[in-house]
């Protein structure tokens, strides 16, 4: 339980009404019940001001008026909701320990102050430093490090010489470290391997995904710098860059060797072709295919939006011959012009 | 061996042809031989039925003169087909056991008919109901529930407070429960973490396919309904609900709070943007991008289709000056009128 | 350290230089120091051949001019690259053995040299054969068998029956033999299960990206045949068959059934409909949807290229509206011919 001032502290926002209002969690505008804070970030969400039972609201204060319960007005309600929830529901602390089932190289460097939990295997020259914690049966391969303060749930896995660095945050089932897709095509028709003998280094504040992969470095390094935030789910190619604060959404895929800028926000599904390179703050709507490199910032996309079946079908055949058309179309501007001529 | 009047009984179907027929295997019509029973539920299959070696066939009233050998007649030749094959092919009675590896918080309450692998590892206060099969190495956070008959195969992950109802099935590699990606956007570019403190709630027959992501809510619950039927690779984001007995193929992605109707079918490489609704009984053709609500029920697409690349490349190049054509043709129109008028 | 005339003599290439200049590493073009050799495959890396520090060029014979040191004239300068990567960086020799705390049920066949890492579960009827590696926390369902000199990397999941066979490569996180996606509808809008009982073989040489999934079939085999190389998180559904040596990128989904031919190269993202063909030496590029057979080689593409989101958001009602675009330049071509024989 908190009182509405201290959450107004927190949060920076502007308390109206009660500041000895008892708060004691956090809920849908919708569902929110008395002793609950919610909040308003979105229009369509406004409708329900009228009728809900929470017993305090976030909002900007544009909207003010519309609320007359108690109120904290803040310029960014979704920061404000966000640092509020961590108020109320501050992270367990963690009792460090080494489960007695985990296997440990004895040449690993294991800080005092870590927890590892059961079956988690890590191989000959790991570092892992103080306050990091790594989840039941997670898997570090040789000469990996776990910067101080970050955590890997259970069921990751580190190929050999991942760099992780502080307070990153890596979810289950991603994969980090595996070999890039890298052959070499012979006469015969068969493929040559092509060693993959680079790292992945990811620096800190990184969060990863379940289940998503970032390959290693044929040669170098496959970098994710700080702040950077990936969702479930995607794959990052060997030699790939992500500059800082880049977030990028659940099942994009980037080819090998893609340069990424700074506070990009890549939409899921996206998939960006090799060797390309994308400036800092460019946005990149849901499923684009991005086939040439982005050296503006501003917003770009490329797919088709969902329509009747019926009429996708029609216009779909219309695509196949979209360039006739377009010469159908120029032949008869021509005929008009040489007709409006004689 | 099971015979084909028994067979007839089983799948609800009409015999003709010798009742004792004895009935060993199943097979696809162009690989089976004596002993086999074989089904057709698609018309490109029907070429097979002269020159099949199977000892019998199902297959629906209206080809049934196109085979002269014994078979069942079933209205629904592939629902007969699942049956008969799960009559032939009974699941192995399961030994219930725990593996003497599993590493179990005493604080979890566990039934005593059930099967837990080597190295599962669960945690603090989690209910394991009777008949449920916990695979090798799976892990299971604080506070989970495994409804009865339920089975988790090996290495999956969930995350704590998951519940799972009854006779779910859940394949290798899920994670349920991993936090939906919900960060606040600072002034200085930088992202703050939003705590993602729902659950992940399966209902009843729900199954989930390999390395499929099915995050927690925000706040509340991501809930999937009785009878839902999930492919591989599949992202489920926070906050999503899904109706009852929808079915999701491959590689699918449904972004933040979706709520999706009762017995839609959605086709593989899907991409369902965030906080839209879709009523029941909607059908979307697979790789389609689904951009607004679909409020009625119907079949839905967007997408190109596959073309020579050549011809692709010229129909791209137009696409992208296609206002400027359409443009073009309201002028001509118009230019025509306006001469046809003087 | 290799001299400059080994490395000449393993990648098959002409020198022209110091046969004894001393190579300790490879590095690309743009970072290489003196020791390291590099090279030049594509158009876009030669302007760096001025300022390289590299001790020595890999490239091709056309481009040899534009380099005055050391260099390795190659018709294949990216072969040559592999294969001297793999001179200089050898993979480090296995000492086989099995992990005290791998749980192997006694009926399985185990050759005497390999390695079984920490945690391993192999169930019963398994063959493990010579000079094979299983990962820490693999599970092997049962009656799976690895060929020779195969390797499992870390928490790699089997269900029962899977055979690999020799000397192939599985990333971690992938699941090999996850039933296939398959419910027979029921009039009540339910699903009926259909028991799937095949499984999964892949020949020689296959390499399978890490989150990878391959089903096994309904009935019969889901088949990968010799020197496949799939990239991450690829779908292969229940039945497929993929011929010798196609090359498959990161995010493709291949529907059930689907049968593609050799030498096939396969773009990431691209989707393939349900019991379709596709010959050999077919390229897809990335993102297509291939809704029909391609019986034909070439080159195959769909899909939409990234535009302004200002740009494609005209261009994408246009298309909404396209086939009526069509018909109105249909009916001005009439009216015009029809006004000029008047």
């Amino acid at each position: 339980m908190l009182t509405l001032s201290t959450l107004a502290k927190i949060s920076n926002a502007q308390l109206q009404g009660d500041p000895d209002c008892e708060i004691i969690t956090i809920a849908p505008i919708a569902e929110a019940q008395q002793g609950a804070i919610s909040f308003v970030s979105e229009t369509r969400y406004q409708i329900h001001l009228k009728n809900t039972q929470a017993s305090a609201i976030i909002l900007s204060p544009q909207i003010a008026t519309q609320f007359s319960g108690n109120k904290l007005l803040s310029d960014n309600p979704y920061l404000s909701y966000a640092q509020i929830t961590a108020a109320l529901f501050p992270p367990k602390p963690i009792a460090y320990q080494i489960h007695p089932s985990a296997i440990i190289h004895p040449s690993a460097n294991i800080a005092d102050t870590v927890y590892i939990g059961a079956n988690v295997v890590i191989e000959a020259h790991c570092e892992i430093q103080a306050k990091s914690v790594i989840g039941a049966n997670c898997y570090l391969g040789e000469a990996c490090t776990i910067g101080m303060g970050s955590e890997l749930k259970a069921q990751v896995s580190l190929y050999q010489n991942t760099k992780i660095g502080q307070e990153c945050l890596i979810h289950s089932g991603a994969v980090l470290g595996a070999d890039g897709f890298g052959f070499a095509p012979h006469k015969t028709g068969e493929w040559y391997k092509i060693p993959q003998i680079g790292q992945v280094i990811l620096g800190d504040q990184v969060e990863v995904g379940a289940n998503t992969c970032i390959d290693c470095a044929a040669l170098g390094v496959t970098y994710i710098a700080n702040g950077v935030k990936l969702d479930n789910l995607i794959q990052i190619a060997h030699n790939v860059k992500i500059g800082e604060h880049t977030a990028i959404a659940a099942r994009t895929a980037i080819a090998g060797s893609v340069t990424i800028g700074k506070r990009c926000r890549i939409a899921g599904a996206v998939a960006i072709a090799g060797h390309l390179t994308i400036t800092d703050d460019v946005i990149i709507t849901g499923t684009t295919l991005v086939s040439h490199s982005l050296n503006k910032a501003g917003v770009y996309s490329s797919g088709l939006v969902v329509d009747e079946n019926k009429k996708w079908r029609r216009n779909v055949a219309r695509f196949k011959k979209l360039d006739d058309l377009y010469k159908k179309v120029i032949k008869l501007e021509k005929y008009l012009i040489k007709g409006a001529k004689t």
